[in-house]
């Protein structure tokens, strides 16, 4: 009898070891001043340099079921790309500058070209933000994962200047609060858009060749695929709002809740959120999705980003400069005193 | 901590607000100066505070199918104390004092019970530690997960002054190798460990009481069951090393690969690890593996931690001291000149 071997147990370090070399690869390519690069095999090393009082902001996510979509056209470049941005965008709420990016990558079983490629796109997004990828994680989980499945976690680490740190702590009544768009439904409600559309579903294969139809279908109103709407990547905000992070008295990143679940959070007590309906439009994949599934309006706003993927919280004077200045970017409310909740619509 | 998506994933909104409030206690139980709390929602923010030039630390990592161990008995807080310890071994190697911690735990359908279990021994690890758990998520992916599983991925920051940086260039020939015992499989090797003893692998009820009973027997050898030392959490090393950092050169955490893969990481060029068989006890249960899955040798050393959990790299002189103040710290080899590879047994 043949003795027992890692390898037969379904964990095989030749692929590990070829998938760790080529990540290095595109890890390499995002380094920024900071990084103490070949330092310490176990760890990233980040040298901090020019912070009177530093804080270090961190934030983790995941990407949630677009990994299913992404699966399902073979397509993972752009999963790796949003994993990114959505972390990024948490932790630059605070006014904090991205330092660093950590990866996690799981799989039941691992195909290095597919990892290489998720890390591509991560590789590609953290040099679009100037921050540096400086470690990760690939683990092989036989028995965790459904065939052909994988999941994906970030973690990103920044620095802000203690002085400089958005806390909201300023925002009074009469603020007023400028969205920036999205580039689509980002990471959030997906698991909705898919129960809508019937995708991300199927166990057999063809169910899975039904699936790649309807997300190949060609929709006149979004001016391409559903495939590539949903894929679209998670907006990075970073590079726009970096110049205007003085006049930001606060910034809601709205992921999972919305406008109404994300906006309040960063309200001082007694203060809400008034959004003017109609002051920005709503891409078409919304109300594709809300005609199709016939989902209620006020789930939609509870659900998706309805088109606003940052909300600035800033006085009306230094709104209209950062109106100005940023593409898109409009006013969408005000900061009004709690009446019934924390946010209305009017 | 977020909980937005419990909400968005359709769990039962009260059981996710208790979840949310139970994770928030465990967190707030774990906070040490610096962690700025109730500030910036959308990141965990730390203030960095006596360091002249910092250099951050940061590392990533899962507990792999040691889940499927514990899946297996119904256990969770002993797999989220093993997600922070080997995180903090990670980043530890490089001098770094653990600042904060942030975890990722995602699954097909998550049961709040479950999931305080699991953030409940993340939170009594980190306040062993000393370091705080400052942010997290938790994701409902339909869809990705088998059912009754679940994956975790912690994340962790320290800083470690400059001059103070443990970085193994001054290792040189003639050095001492320490071993720091492990506390048994810790988190690596468990898919092979599984395999030979066939359990975290069936899919139905039969299989799983199979699975149970095997787990559950007592072997005088170990001195308790199957399953108590499969699941004994990985040691945390930072206390009993904090005191003796000066001392070491070099810092290698046993991890995937064992003592074969790790140790050589941290030497120079030139240099490899000459290791002295008998110097150490291997524990049973390796042997137990070995025996019970005819595995080659060279296999389990590269596989398991085989009894050493950590290996410090210091001078002769230093190598006694550290041994005579750390409980179980031996001299298991040396550092000599390569000739035909990087380790040796002798």
């Amino acid at each position: 009898m043949k003795g027992n071997s890692y390898l037969e147990a379904g964990v095989d370090t030749n692929a590990a070891d070829k998938t760790v070399e080529l990540i290095g690869h595109e890890a390499r390519s995002t380094y920024v001043p900071g990084v103490l690069a070949g330092v310490g095999p176990f760890s990233g090393l980040f040298e901090l340099k020019g912070y009177k009082e530093p804080v270090i902001s961190s934030s983790t996510d995941g990407v949630g079921t677009k990994l299913l979509v992404a699966i399902a056209l073979g397509r993972r470049r752009s999963i790796g790309i949003d994993l990114v941005h959505l972390c990024v965008n948490d932790v630059i709420t605070s006014g904090a500058q991205p330092l660093f990016f950590l990866d996690y990558i799981a799989a039941g079983v691992l195909v290095p070209e597919q990892v290489v490629e998720v890390v591509k796109g991560i590789a590609e997004a953290c040099r679009g933000v100037g921050c540096a990828l400086v470690g990760g994680e690939t683990a092989e989980m036989p028995g965790v994962y459904r065939a052909g499945h994988f999941d994906l976690a970030g973690f990103v680490v920044g620095v802000v200047e203690r002085s400089d740190l958005i806390d909201g702590t300023a925002i009074e009544k009469g603020d007023v609060l400028v969205g920036i768009p999205s580039s689509g439904i980002h990471t959030n409600g997906l698991s909705l858009a898919r129960k809508v559309f019937g995708v991300g579903i199927s166990e057999d294969d063809e169910g899975r060749a039904r699936e790649r139809e309807i997300l190949e279908q060609w929709y006149p109103q979004l001016g391409r695929t559903l495939g590539d709407e949903l894929l679209e990547p998670h907006r990075s905000y970073w590079p726009l709002l970096k110049p205007h992070l003085p006049l930001i008295k606060g910034m809601a990143h709205i992921s999972g809740g919305g406008l109404v679940g994300n906006v309040p959070r960063v309200l001082p007590k007694g203060l809400a959120a008034s959004f003017a309906r109609g002051s920005w439009s709503v891409p078409p994949i919304f109300s594709l999705i809300q005609e199709r599934g016939r989902i209620p309006q006020p789930e939609m706003y509870r659900t998706f980003n309805m088109g606003i993927g940052m909300v600035l919280v800033c006085t009306a004077a230094d709104a209209g400069v950062i109106c100005h200045e940023i593409p898109g970017a409009s006013r969408i409310g005000e900061v009004v005193e709690e009446k019934d909740g924390r946010t209305e619509f009017v």
